[in-house]
């Protein structure tokens, strides 16, 4: 980094507001009486992961075999792998290999995937949670189907430690409150429905940041937001993060006026292109929150001021991207600002995919 | 890398369909008259980068300065920086170090970052070129203020190479041809207006994929065109790439059949999450041309395999993303398929934003 600080465009993390969103969401669910296991696919970060264990998180939720193993190398004790990962000899030998150092536990969503898991990972200590679809319709049994799929897997040796879902449906303005009942409706059938097949769940595990203010903490044990850590411009514009909450924004810099456009050097390959249909643009600017990123591509954002006049070439301006977790995997480096100048934290699982 | 290959999802490039389109596309260029300067911001790969020179590309194209770097490294002679830098005193320092290396230049596209780059690169031997923007109203200057703004930059020392313009409003089924008429309509009028100002462009540079088939080549003397060398599926539902020239593909593992759907491994932190107005979904499957992905996740495609049988829980299938450059900068590797098994290339200017 040079006196002028990291080239434009970097990520840059408000330690301060990241702490506070950290400990702010950890008092609540101590409140609700449900533990808290957050999503660290959205930061990737030891540094982050370590603030939310110390607030009281039971321990890190992950996408990937690769994300586990960069945690646990960082001293993660307690790594769940939310997804019903389709296991190869080698991802068995990982998984193996993580189990001796750190509490595991996988995803299953069918009774072929619990067979095999049963006996491919026997002895391992790997436990199981079966995953239920409470509306997203992407993986998970129907909640009336846990209890038969629980059952299979014991039966063939696995552990089950309970069942989770993701009800991430809950990206639309409207579904934040639905979304967190068909959640509450899903798990307490998936709970009978393993009641009846004479399994008691130990984890009763859900969780979306948008949806999270809203979830039925009665009828769960655990939650496993990632988002909320740094918020986003998706959250800003669900309304679930305030724009003084969000904790990571990438620093751009402006590189034209041409047509008297404003255009920045932060594009799709610093903050990611997703664009949900609520959305209004490609990412917001906390500085300007009438203003609307018209268009992105690879190395430029062209953004509409709403009228305000154009600051000049050379100006440093922060951008929210749409999708946090996105732009962070696309980083090496976040650049946290720690209120005694930057800190390089790395992206430790970055590209982390299987 | 183990015996099944390596883990899902990884990109996999058959080098056989990169060479021929790498070939096919230098052929023509040579047959009317222009030189190619490939944008390697697609592949960021030094083996393909090498494919493109030894097929007769007068140089590379590079979106950053750290893109020029990680090519530089690798025996890039000949670099144009296709953006215009704002420089600060770690860019200078970096630009200066490259053209002690390579014959460099970079893009301009106001008055004030060409009398910037004047002064702060005087001696130095880097040339510019003046961005002309010819429909996308991204960067770039109007054609007929070129000549102005070259003279501007001549006068303050700063050697001046000609005119550059990108039809990136080609990404469009109705826009091919129109496009690459605006393209050359706008590259004539920035012709006559550097003449006007007593200037003679040595260059005169253009290109899309998209438009490439259509450019007017009399009117240019280098085209830039990046995504030709693997394809997409943009292309490929722009009707630029048949399926049988597709060279990069995403080789995904089947997870799950929940609620009878086709859920893949690869996501949008695999395959990137762009879509365009146009696309039909968020990549496509060249084994099954009438599937679509009706949902991506970070870690999950869903597939409507169009009434086809589910294949197996484990089974691979190869996912074309939607804009492969996106994709590659993902990975931290290409696995090539050389015919003879697959070589581990490395995506050397992976995340070389800046």
């Amino acid at each position: 980094m040079s006196k002028d600080g990291p080239a434009t465009p970097y990520l840059r993390v408000d330690v301060a507001r990241a702490r506070t969103n950290i400990e702010r969401t950890a008092r609540w669910a101590v409140a609700a009486g449900v533990a808290l296991r957050p999503h660290a696919k959205t930061h990737k970060c030891p540094q982050l992961a370590r603030l939310q264990i110390d607030a009281g998180a039971v321990g890190l939720t992950v996408a990937t075999i690769g994300e586990a193993e960069a945690f646990v190398e960082h001293g993660a004790e307690d790594v769940f792998v939310a997804y019903p990962l389709w296991l190869t000899d080698e991802s068995v030998r990982r998984l193996r290999d993580l189990a001796d150092r750190a509490d595991l536990a996988i995803g299953v969503d069918s009774a072929e995937s619990a067979a095999r898991a049963a006996r491919l990972l026997e002895g391992s200590g790997v436990a199981a949670l079966v995953e239920v679809d409470c509306g997203q319709h992407r993986t998970g049994v129907a909640p009336d189907d846990a209890g038969a799929l629980a059952a299979v897997a014991v039966e063939a040796g696995l552990p089950v430690r309970g069942i989770f879902t993701f009800p991430g449906h809950s990206y639309a303005p409207d579904a934040l409150v639905t979304a967190a009942d068909d959640e509450a409706r899903a798990l307490r059938a998936a709970t009978e429905s393993l009641r009846a097949a004479g399994l008691e769940p130990d984890v009763v595990s859900g969780g979306s940041t948008p949806s999270l203010a809203h979830t039925h903490t009665e009828d769960l044990t655990e939650l496993r937001p990632g988002v909320y850590v740094f918020g986003d411009a998706q959250q800003w514009e669900l309304g679930t993060t305030a724009a003084d909450q969000l904790a990571l924004t990438c620093r751009a810099t402006v590189v034209s006026h041409a047509g008297g456009r404003l255009v920045l050097d932060a594009g799709s390959k610093a903050l990611g292109a997703d664009r949900a249909a609520y959305a209004t643009g490609w990412g917001r600017l906390p500085d300007h929150p009438e203003a609307r990123v018209l268009q992105l591509s690879e190395h430029h954002a062209v953004v509409d001021l709403a009228g305000a006049p154009l600051p000049a070439l050379g100006t440093q301006i922060d951008v929210v991207p749409n999708h946090v977790c996105a732009a962070v995997n696309l980083a090496d480096t976040l650049w946290a600002d720690t209120g005694d100048g930057l800190e390089a934290w790395p992206v430790a699982a970055r590209g982390r995919n299987s």
